[in-house]
């Protein structure tokens, strides 16, 4: 299972003629779900089945700057699992050079539809057996 | 009532060095709540009586970029209002100057929360003549 | 040469529950730059070599919204080159439904570096001949 | 001198009803750039100045979600200026109940329009001196 790769676009730079910082943490939440949808879990049918996964945190320490004309490469990898929480970690490399761009981490809980923490675990014991052996 | 006067943000500029053309449109929005909030309408007051009112049409014309540093100034008006339909006209200048930087419109429509539409003028008879009248 | 296809992500999507029709502006945006790209134009490309194409007015009409989970695919065509302007068209629909989400246009003109206005047909050729081709 | 205070748009929501959380981020920008304004040091003059404070890193806790129709007060604090860096800490509440939002932190550096780095001691003194004491 392979990496997430996009472009750069446009309106993702600024005036300083780089990818304005806050677009790594949206490309992070673009990269983790569909990690997760090429486990088998797509966000859209969690969330239908009543479980959500709301960031609690996040985390970015930037490296040197994607450009527009870039194409980039996310590693998602998971940092830890537990019954209520779930960690990850990225990687922001350019595609063609490997220069790393950004590296980052994002903390979630999970919640049903009324915003209610719950245990994946016991609601989707599955998801948790996947993402505990992904580790 | 006034004009609605904001601050260019960083990240709504683009390498071109000038706000991206995506934003203004994200400014109307701004400009049009503001200004329906002035005549005693929170659009999300509004959501939780049960009335929306989504956007069937934008345009926009470029006259010159807005830069980072700018403070723009967006003039709101109404263009028609029926009983179902509410249209707007902006225009986006240079606080300091004066200079036009952009002009657009948006067309709506009144839907309820199960986004069906409804007429205003039986819902929401005092919207409707507040708006008659200011056209 | 195809369409343009790209998934409905997270953050693109409003309180409403569906995309924030600002974000089709933006989807304009990556379609055409692919259009041209796919046809030997990278924008990057013409950026180094002294062209930028600005956007100097677009439009937006909003049939159906789509939604987080939904794939959508936007063609694009080109209304009208001349030597000095550029306009496009575009037509969001659902990958799988092929429902209609959005129809669009923008207009655009050609400047160099100093933002001066320039004929891409004395500049760039090969360009105003394939995109004549195209309409 | 005040804190950063500023209403939620609704193109800030997601579909989970909130404010989606990449936009902390940019309102951690905006607060940070209106704190060092109103200490007589205006973003843009810098940059104009040939001096540039581009993010190291950033990092973000979320306590609870801001909802559209809130105001947001901002509160930036300097943690440590050097020569060299420069970072921040934020704690965004509620402008009405106080509660508490989010909490987050910025790293930064100076460098020159050739992106290399510089002293702000020596550069700009008064910049330095500005910030040191409000540590």
């Amino acid at each position: 299972m392979g990496d997430y790769i996009r472009k750069v676009q446009y309106y993702e730079t600024d005036k300083m003629g780089i990818v304005h910082h806050s677009n790594y943490i949206r490309w992070f939440e673009e990269a983790r779900i569909a990690y997760m949808a090429e486990r088998g879990y797509e966000y859209n049918k969690l969330e239908e089945k009543g479980i959500m996964i709301p960031v609690l945190g996040v985390s970015a320490v930037y490296k040197s700057g994607a450009k527009y004309g870039d194409t980039v490469r996310i590693r998602v990898q998971i940092n830890k699992i537990t019954a209520v929480k779930l960690s990850f970690s990225y990687e922001v490399t350019d595609n063609d050079t490997g220069e790393l761009r950004t590296t980052g981490t994002s903390d979630h809980c999970f919640v049903d539809n009324d915003f209610k923490p719950c245990s994946i675990k016991k609601k989707m014991p599955d998801f948790y057996e996947e993402f505990c052996e992904n580790k």
